[in-house]
């Protein structure tokens, strides 16, 4: 948190207890194509008084001064930072680049401004990749809450190079808003500030402090491919079941070493799931993924571990290396699981690649498009609708 | 069709019928993931010999030599043109840069080979947009008919630059297939070399000379922004249906001018699709949808003709303008479709919003993702399903 946080308190309650407050937007004029309004959802209850900098018509706020929801650690090198500075030599290099990428980070905020601008330089000059759109990759990706409660698309940036200063869509319709901006996924703003019209009433929402769901895992995890930051899974997840998450996807490196079991136990996690086959060989995933469960579970006894079999490659079909490495990595995680329960080792469930993303619904034949990120969404959330209830959410 | 083109005869029939024949392949292993074994689809009943230029160990075939199809007209400007040379200084000059991309068109063809490559200098040096991967935008997307009768993705290039002479995945099981590569949605190659095995037996398969389903309309229809040219909503169909499709989606260009219409009415189409909303205001699709149509029914009077209703922004619910633009165009298109039907215009059908992609579906609130892809296919489907049907398809 900066010198710029001038008070933080709640402002906010359930039944409106705590200081002063807001005035809760009542029932807009819905579209047609809305869906049916349902009682209004819980807002964060902690705000941020935050000072901008003013420039002519627009007011700036500097994200870092009331912060990110989805940081399992607050010492990082670099405020968007994923890891803690601690994990910089411990962690492969490639882990630790990685990293470095905002994925998974969100920003929340409620403001009656009207008009929103981005405005951050990216710590990497790529702004895209060959099955990745810069809005995806580099964008910021903003989302306003509806007087139903569900956090519902609105705008995001269209980055082209690595100095972002955009405005974010049109003018909304008058009246104040919980927003939540989702960061970029394969890149990371070196400063992010946001721009409301000058004069408007802006707190920052504190992030919020109730164990996040933690996943680890590979590229796909990380939200490669994702067209916009609100749509890799750890999004789509935070907003089905409007908890925090923790993204820790590490493109092409989640390879259950040990000590990232180990940074893992550090992290009061209502679940953790560990996704990281796709990043495996059939070996390693023998090696590696009973051990990477022992660590959690012996650090954390009740926490519920989700272990995600290896998705299947979409050109399996056609190609009999990637269904040999497909079915040994899967057979491998499986033989995982069984060893481990058979052991003892409670609160462990599985995921299998039955329900994930087909050959159709991937771009590369690797990395799922949105279409693929849904159906992620989709399995995910019937593996943890029943563990987060028990967990009381 | 060029000279290399050395015969052209029916080597298929669905009862084996014709000269000589090619080893149908028998059902192969399938992966336990796939579908169910269904009778094998009927192929295409016309190949085409073409001589390639074998280089080392790679046999290259120009595909312009047996065709692509997709083409409204074969008096093109370029081969891989969409709108015939005529109609150059008749549409709008922007219709004109749009009709030179390749989107909706692909190629077939029949190999043995176990790998594949694409070699071509694209027409436009840019090969990605902020919201459209380069796969998508410039890439070639291949497919690989299964046992059973389906065409499944299989591998596609990475444009990263003008040129593009790459690989498409990795060597696949030994086996003669049907393949069909999808050209790019918002560029197109100035030649298009298809590079298997040298040595390896290749048919090019005439395109389908059936009428084909022609749809007209905007960006979205062009395929903005489909990760992968296999999943513009023409392409989906055309895999749907099992039917020869024409794209005339113009980016930002499609203003129901009377030239286009009667460009239209040269095509013996088995249905035109009008989806051209999101390019217009409330007042041209008051003045223009009604003669659109007359012009179109007067020229075939038993072609059947499906109107859809813009999209609905995916910032509609908090920007007023978008809801009134979405109903005023909606109104002024509905009152276009009850006018001709009163008026006796018969074979009209009507695509409501509601069945088209929502907020979250979209990349940047107006262009869909692949999600939003697949749900245009399924609303699309749903309404050209019994139409076809009674074409006899």
């Amino acid at each position: 948190m900066g010198n710029h946080m001038v008070n933080r308190r709640h402002l906010f309650g359930l039944a409106g207890a705590g200081g002063a407050a807001l005035a809760v937007p009542g029932l807009l004029t819905m579209p047609a194509h809305a869906a049916a309004p349902q009682p209004p959802a819980a807002w964060p209850t902690e705000f941020v008084e935050v000072t901008p900098s003013v420039e002519g018509d627009i007011a700036w706020y500097d994200v870092s001064h009331w912060g990110v929801e989805g940081k399992g650690w607050s010492d990082t090198a670099a405020y968007y930072d994923r890891l803690p500075a601690k994990a910089e030599g411990v962690v492969t290099p490639e882990v630790w680049v990685r990293s470095r990428n905002s994925s998974g980070l969100l920003t929340r905020f409620v403001t009656d401004s009207t008009i929103f601008r981005a405005r951050y330089r990216l710590s990497l000059a790529t702004v895209a990749m060959y099955h990745m759109p810069a809005i995806g990759h580099s964008g910021v990706d903003l989302y306003a809450r509806t007087p139903a409660g569900q956090d519902a698309w609105l705008a995001n940036t269209h980055p082209a190079a690595q100095n972002v200063d955009q405005q974010m869509g049109i003018a909304v319709d008058p009246g104040e808003r919980l927003y939540t901006a989702y960061l970029p996924l394969y890149n990371s703003p070196q400063r992010l500030e946001i721009g409301v019209r000058a004069g408007a009433k802006f707190l920052g929402a504190a992030p919020r402090t109730t164990p996040p769901a933690v996943f680890y895992g590979s590229s796909i995890m990380q939200g490669g491919v994702a067209s916009r930051p609100g749509m890799s899974i750890t999004a789509l997840l935070g907003r089905r079941f409007d908890v925090p998450t923790v993204n820790l996807g590490f493109s092409g490196n989640a390879r259950m070493e040990p000590e990232i079991a180990e940074l893992l136990t550090e992290l009061d996690a209502s679940v953790y799931v560990v996704d990281s086959s796709p990043n495996m060989n059939p070996q390693q995933i023998a090696e590696r993924a009973e051990p990477f469960v022992r660590i959690l579970r012996a650090a954390r006894p009740d926490t519920p571990i989700v272990l995600v079999e290896d998705r299947r490659y979409g050109d399996g079909q056609f190609v009999e290396f990637r269904r040999t490495r497909n079915a040994q990595n899967a057979a491998a995680l499986r033989t995982a699981y069984t060893n481990l329960r058979r052991s003892g080792v409670r609160g462990l469930s599985y995921l299998s690649a039955d329900k994930l993303p087909g050959p159709e619904e991937l771009v590369d034949g690797s990395h799922p498009s949105d279409l693929g990120m849904a159906t992620y969404a989709d399995a995910y959330e019937k593996v943890l609708r029943p563990i987060l209830k028990r967990r009381g959410h």
